[in-house]
């Protein structure tokens, strides 16, 4: 059967790329070619048909939102709530990523629960089955992470986030910089690290490469290249390590999308602000344009509880300069598994970063004129409308309710709007009217 | 007796200079030649001393909580609590913004309740009275707000919003530009250009500019120059009327400054990301560096009820560009009154921003470094010791505590920081080590 990227590449258009034109506002055959150029990938899997999402060059930056259990809290209803709640507040993808429990049963109950592309981390499954079996991570079988990738792909994953680019020529950036001082943060990344320095071996994703990729392109599933180094720390935003693995996922990225397959490439994490548009420029320069998916990115390390807002202070940025999925963070980043409430939080924030960013890199600010208009002619039903975030508005406003139904209890009698728009009436030009 | 300006100019360094500067970690003498320049203020009142506070070049980037009544809601123990939970939540300054009710009770009642410095908008005083004795605010004598200013002066006033640089020539900007997308949003700009309109005379303010300096400079208060015509949409942002108002606010500002009275510049409102850096330099250009306060600014206009957020990216841009005081947005702004709680996520997101924008203006990022060598070292006292959130986070920690008291429930057993650290303890620099 044959791949997205290669029925594009034939010059056909399939049913996905012409949903994704049409959502898109873009034509058939930009899409196409974006997927033929690996600049665009539409997350999916041959055994699970999912909401078709694109994500790339053209594409409205898309939000991702990740659940899963913990070791410490193993909840499989409250997991599945999360994912649902992630949906329904407007997450455009769903990581599952649990660690704790029967991993085959909170995926397969998961997968079920939602529309959405659901994406995993392969390495997690692999190294809990190695402390199940061998006692430790680090006497993991390497076979054993193929067959995981394998069968959950079978299961209907739309996109996986692999740890392929960290190798002991990464190790050797971390070590000669002096370690870190933030330490490593990914999970997979920091196990996989633990695993070669144990084993004095490279790693097997990086080594068999060809072998993950084939069968990820068996079952059409994006390949994302997993940000092992990820800074987890803003000090060492885009230190050597980071830098190093990004080079070598860039370029085994290049090979992926030779062979066929939907890749996209991961980026961090924490970055300051003044790093961000550089982070973003070398990953688009060294891919060729490959899709970029940030986390975050957090830009302080001194507000626990509010991550949510120091991600969408990054992701804001991110998008502006061109990241095209961005990973959601909770107010429990740093703290505790997060809640329902936290996952709601999170996606809301995240989808206002992409707005935000996308005001600028699509100059998309129809929806931001509309509204205008509405709440300068105190229109509430418009306003609601068009907000991306109308059921807490509305709510604030009921709880609230003013005393004169066009006025707001901020202002009440004192309204500035209300007071002034009549002087000029006749100055208004025509695109200042509402429509 | 002599103000701050004075005392600074003849070369002497006040006790609230010497604060500043062993707050702000400068010199006396750079902080007296920021007075004496006008690249900083101290705002006070010779009537009631307040905390003292610098806001300007050198210092850390301040923030402002507003509170007060509307003609809506008239609950003054509300307010009273609302200014508490500001100064609790770390709020460096405060606007009491009543429009409802007795108006000098409620003032006195906050000056009583905090130890912050409170500026107020004595329009909203004049205008609200006007109504009262006159049925109209386009009725006010422009004697009374003259008479307003003396008394809040009088009450302990330390900084004040005055709007002085809207005046005929910028109502004729906004006509000829054709109205605006979302009106007029600050309401004693509004109700001033209904009195000119009406009227069809000059704004006192503009007009007898003089006097206005001349009782702030009495009670050495800071006079804040009120931003009339600031965008209260993305899509008016940096529009004709706008720039004509700063450059008026600056011309007038020279003049303040000249006489000897503490002087800053108030900026809008709502800015997509990439005007924000402009807005910013034309401030500081056009005013030769007067301490510019601005309010969010808002990024988007489709997010009402999380305008924290969409306001802490735009803070935390405008703080890295070079604001200097922050007014900071509740969750309810566009919607209704703010509540306590609305007080408290205000203060914290506006906190979180003006220590971003920090982290770029003076790269000031030493708490970052700290708290992420407890983190990766699990050393969870220390990181809520440097948190500037740690209310929040012990209590996201306690809610979902760990079974190990050295992990959290997120990762619980799958640990990164834990798993890997052994590996790479030789390998760590010096100043990666924990002090």
């Amino acid at each position: 059967m044959a791949t997205q990227v290669e029925i594009a590449r034939s010059g056909n258009i399939s049913d996905e790329i012409r949903k994704v034109a049409e959502d898109e506002n873009l034509t058939a055959e930009d899409v196409r070619k974006g997927i033929a150029d690996g600049r665009l990938v539409i997350p999916n899997n041959i055994n699970r048909k999912s909401r078709i999402v694109g994500i790339g060059k053209g594409a409205r930056t898309k939000v991702n939102a990740s659940i899963g259990t913990s070791t410490d809290i193993i909840d499989f209803d409250m997991e599945v709530e999360k994912a649902r709640v992630a949906e329904k507040t407007g997450a455009d993808t769903l990581m599952e990523l649990s660690t704790g429990g029967d991993l085959d049963e909170i995926r397969k109950r998961v997968l079920d629960a939602v529309t959405l592309p659901v994406g995993s981390v392969p390495l997690y499954q692999a190294f809990a089955i190695a402390i199940e079996k061998y006692g430790s991570p680090i006497k993991m079988p390497p076979e054993l992470i193929f067959d995981v990738i394998e069968k959950q792909c079978e299961d209907g994953i739309a996109f996986m986030a692999v740890h392929c680019g960290i190798n002991l020529m990464t190790i050797e950036r971390l070590k000669k910089q002096g370690y870190r001082y933030g330490g490593l943060v990914s999970r997979g990344g920091a196990y996989m690290t633990a695993w070669m320095s144990y084993n004095k071996k490279d790693n097997p994703l990086y080594e068999q490469f060809d072998r993950v990729v084939e069968i990820l392109r068996k079952y059409d599933v994006v390949l994302s290249l997993g940000n092992g180094m990820r800074a987890g720390a803003v000090h060492d935003s885009s230190d050597r390590a980071q830098v190093q693995e990004l080079i070598i996922n860039t370029e085994i990225a290049e090979i992926a999308r030779d062979m066929g397959c939907q890749t996209m490439v991961e980026g961090p994490g924490h970055i300051p602000i003044d790093e961000i548009e550089a982070n973003i420029i070398l990953q688009k320069r060294l891919s060729n344009d490959a899709p970029y998916y940030v986390l975050g990115p957090i830009v302080t390390d001194v507000a626990p509880g509010y991550d949510h807002i120091t991600a969408a202070i990054g992701a804001s940025l991110a998008t502006a300069y061109g990241a095209d999925l961005i990973c959601y963070v909770t107010p429990s980043e740093h703290l505790a598994l997060p809640t329902a409430e936290d996952v709601k939080e999170g996606v809301m924030a995240a989808r206002i970063a992409a707005h935000v960013g996308d005001m600028i890199k699509y100059k998309k600010r129809d929806k931001d004129l509309a509204i205008s208009i509405a709440r300068r002619d105190l229109d509430w039903d418009k306003q609601f409308e068009i907000a991306i975030t109308a059921d807490r508005a509305k709510e604030i406003r009921r709880e609230r309710a003013p005393a004169k139904e066009e006025t707001c209890t901020m202002c009440g009698e004192f309204c500035a709007l209300r007071m002034v728009s009549g002087y000029f009436k006749k100055d208004a030009k025509k695109s200042m009217v509402a429509v």
